[in-house]
């Protein structure tokens, strides 16, 4: 804990399509929210899994990318403007005994929810770790899972780890420093990189003039010196044995999901889905909703437009609990002036 | 009858949005179907209620018209081409003994359907009548609550009956049309109309240049000679009778819905709903879904994007029962290269 803890009406976790469509659908009922999200932009499986892929199945966008539909979501949620926490991941989350909810990250900052929106989708999305012996002890100094900064790696030996997309935008970006480092390699087990072709383009023409190398190898271990990282130890396709010197390591391999500690919350749960019910998609526990794909009820199907109709009805069941002395009558945004003063718009 | 019924894997009633996105998921199980509609264009309450006014809850459409959502509809639909059946209800559904349906429709159509989804959201659009004696003996002759073609009112004393858009509009298109009436009386009951500020421009235009003309007064009755329609009596602000003489009276009071005889077909209601699970959205029927504003379930709220996933998870259950030997597997319209042939995109 780095602070006094937040209170608030509704948090929410996770800032994918569904995530964000909650906060929409508390906003439409006057009701703000906090965020928590793992990734630094938030996005979710569309922004991270399939950016420029098309979607075709939400309703009214006959084609759109995963990246479009989160900008339009952003967008679309900006009346209710939530405070967002990202770069975390939810470490604890404990019933109190005013059934509020006791909520940790793994950035330290605390939360007294009075309700829980579970959004998390298949889970936190987290760097997939490159395992060799001894590597977390480099982790922050000289080996970096989530680098942030070209610009920290001036005049170093670098080498980047990965054949797809990521790791492609790792190299081009340290070439592009304006303090670039003396020497970027790009470590990857097969000659063969997958990202757009611009980059791929790119990544070719300075690989032509000398300012990207490649290495083509599988890692075996690390060399360390006097306790400092010197190198990583490689196999080469012709099973040659030899040792890339390196000054930092940045390991890019993508993302994976990862369900983390939801499951030792005390709720129920079928096949590590969440259980809800379809009234208000409300887990084993009140005031914690469950929504998306994470959840599961009869009939369930892991499609972002369910998750909407979930988030929608949960917000619904959220605003009846936490305000039972007004009726939540159903308004309709084209018409009632209380939904156009929430929106920000003109009627 | 007027032809043998035409059999069909499912059938749609309602060409509203939700009835379009019932057809998108129908046509993602590879199911082909067939819709009726009571409208000439479809369209349901946005294209019909509110076309101008702006949605603000549809996931990924930050702001749009009712009629801009439609159209967007129709794009996305346009992959799996129903047959559509406009401008008639539907009068009667019977389980027929090999459990399909046989179905018939105002305008004689026939079906004999294995599922029926009906989407029919408040009911079908009827034109509002005016209520004078003796009318009905006019309809289609001399009296046209639903007119098709202003041509075929040349040379003739045409008054058109109402105040509202769909009124000044007709008054605009006889104006425009290439034999135009001899004249053109606008009946309303006070001298205020409601249309789009260029139509209301263009209306006081045609009116100073005497092209329109305006009545103000109640219909109180018809004045008949010979059996043939000579002209309505009304009854002004200032308490005066007169007669409004007349060849053909189009009467354009704009449109209400009308549940009609759904309420006959046996299925269990509730409040003028029909009661469905929210495992595949089923009537008390086996084969018969209700999606959107007709249904209801615990939870229910009357929102189009509920409707949406309600579609969604009939089409599942649908296809479930019509192809039980097939295994109903979850794809992505992003990744999957089936549902990729079926909506014709490449990949």
């Amino acid at each position: 804990m780095t602070g006094a803890p937040i209170e608030t009406d509704a948090l929410v976790i996770g800032a994918g399509p569904v995530g964000l469509w909650q906060v929409f659908q508390l906003g439409l009922q006057d009701i703000r929210c906090h965020v928590i999200d793992a990734l630094p932009g938030g996005g979710g499986q569309p922004a991270e899994l399939y950016p420029g892929k098309p979607i075709y199945d939400i309703p009214g966008l006959p084609v759109c990318s995963g990246q479009e539909l989160m900008d339009r979501l952003q967008q679309q949620v900006r009346p209710f403007a939530p405070s967002l926490h990202l770069g975390q991941t939810v470490t604890g989350l404990v019933r109190r005994e005013d059934a509020r909810f006791d909520v940790q990250t793994s950035a330290g900052t605390g939360f007294i929810a009075r309700s829980v929106f579970i959004a998390a989708g298949v889970g936190a999305f987290q760097a997939r770790p490159l395992k060799l012996e001894g590597i977390e002890a480099f982790e922050g100094s000289q080996v970096f899972h989530r680098p942030q900064d070209p610009e920290a790696f001036a005049g170093l030996q670098v080498v980047v780890h990965g054949g797809e997309e990521h790791a492609v935008d790792w190299a081009l970006r340290l070439a592009d420093a304006a303090r670039p480092p003396a020497s970027i390699t790009l470590l990857h087990r097969r000659d063969v990189f997958q990202a757009g072709a611009p980059d791929l383009a790119r990544l070719q023409a300075l690989t032509d003039q000398g300012r990207i190398r490649r290495s083509i190898g599988q890692p075996l271990g690390l060399k360390v010196q006097d306790s400092r990282l010197t190198g990583i130890e490689i196999v080469t396709p012709d099973d040659q044995t030899r040792v890339q010197p390196l000054d930092a390591l940045l390991v890019c391999l993508g993302l994976s999901p990862r369900l983390g500690p939801i499951a030792d919350w005390g709720l129920a749960m079928e096949r590590k889905q969440l259980v809800v019910d379809t009234v208000g998609f409300e887990t084993s526990v009140p005031g914690i909703h469950a929504v998306g794909d994470i959840n599961t009820y009869p009939g369930k199907k892991k499609l972002i437009l369910c998750g909407f109709h979930e988030a929608t009805l949960a917000a619904f069941a959220a605003a009846a609990r936490l305000f039972p002395e007004q009726r939540t009558l159903l308004q309709y945004t084209t018409t009632s002036p209380k939904l156009h003063r929430l929106l920000g718009v003109g009627g």
